[in-house]
């Protein structure tokens, strides 16, 4: 029987390497990306374009506006922070719940499609601080999720939240996707990039992802406005 | 120093109730609904009409289409139970997820507003056999939220998932909400209402609020198609 996975799908270097690893691991990736009022929308067109090409076999997007919501300079007018101080404390970055809120929708989709896992690209080590990256977050999430659906109660599913990137440098995770084959040219993470879709190359964002190639020896094969 | 809180508001019997317990513990309400797709759409007509009248200082609708992700009757063309077979076994009306992702969307707005309280009205014992109405999930939920979150992780909040109702039968629930002054022409329950807005009287929720008024003694104040 085939085993299906709701991955998690930002068309972001962590994801789709996530995608990559889901597809590694023998399951069926079924892409789940939103547009919640992300001034980086640029992300989602990419993330469209990409989803089935890196591996999916559906692309789903749920569009709600968590600017709504606020509290982030990544769904405000507040400006996206480019002083290159990399996980000194949260970030304005952080949205509050948000990886709470995609991995419920998740959760939901893959209670429909009869699927058990959950694929999601977060990281703890390189990460910009977000307390919702953290493998305590994502346990405590996994047993919601079992106590929440008809499928964990009833136990024809036991959820599993896979977060395979957790404790990756970005690095190692450039590394992982290479050996799996990923096309980076088909990635995208910058926080701000111009119209034209070029990576500023000083959000926080780009300057791990700069970092991941430099470490490995490769030149990121994206487009920049800057690099550092 | 005002407390706030977020409280989970469908315009319905119990989230209404809900509210007039948050007040009644001292709370500032900060509703919040859902447009979800739900077929029932009318509810959200009256919560946007009722919510500052029932004691919302704010009411914030978040819009998604949850009909992407399917499996609920409650969602999609499939029909809406009215056979009166009340809890057997979790009914067509269960929409995988929807209370993780109604939770997580208020722990966002709650974590933005300075709240460390969130009210939802769900119901264990006179309800439809949901699996994200019992308090295990609820439980379970918290200590995710305060995992979650920049306020929880650095610990200038403490959140608190209240689910005040989850133990009261519906008439209990009715003498609450009449003790607390609760107006119940101004709350609507049914899931498959005339275009008009009469309540059908048959499905799952009509057969519970009648129950809940009839124990009372009560006359439930909203109009019916048919009364059983």
């Amino acid at each position: 029987m085939e085993r299906k996975a709701v991955v998690l799908y930002s068309g972001g270097l962590d994801s789709t390497t996530c995608m990559a690893i889901a597809r590694e691991a023998g399951f069926i990736p079924y892409a789940l990306s939103f547009s919640y009022g992300q001034r980086h929308a640029i992300e989602l067109d990419k993330a469209r374009e990409n989803a089935t090409r890196v591996g999916a076999r559906e692309h789903l997007v749920i569009d709600f506006d968590y600017r709504l919501i606020g509290g982030s300079s990544l769904t405000t007018e507040q400006a996206v922070p480019k002083d290159g101080v990399v996980a000194d404390s949260i970030p304005s970055t952080y949205v509050p719940a948000r990886n709470s809120v995609f991995l419920s929708f998740a959760l939901g989709w893959a209670e429909v499609l009869g699927a058990a896992d959950i694929f999601i690209g977060v990281n703890a080590l390189d990460y910009s601080g977000y307390p919702d990256c953290r493998p305590e977050f994502i346990a405590a999430f996994e047993t919601m999720a079992n106590l929440a659906t008809r499928a964990g109660v009833e136990g024809s599913a036991q959820f599993r939240i896979h977060a395979p990137l957790i404790l990756l440098s970005k690095a190692d995770i450039v590394k992982r996707g290479l050996a799996l084959g990923v096309d980076y040219r088909l990635t995208h993470s910058c926080y701000d990039p111009t119209p034209e879709g070029l990576a500023c190359g000083l959000c926080d964002s780009c300057r791990l992802r700069l970092k991941g190639f430099a470490e490995v020896g490769m030149r990121d094969p994206i487009d920049y406005v800057e690099r550092n």
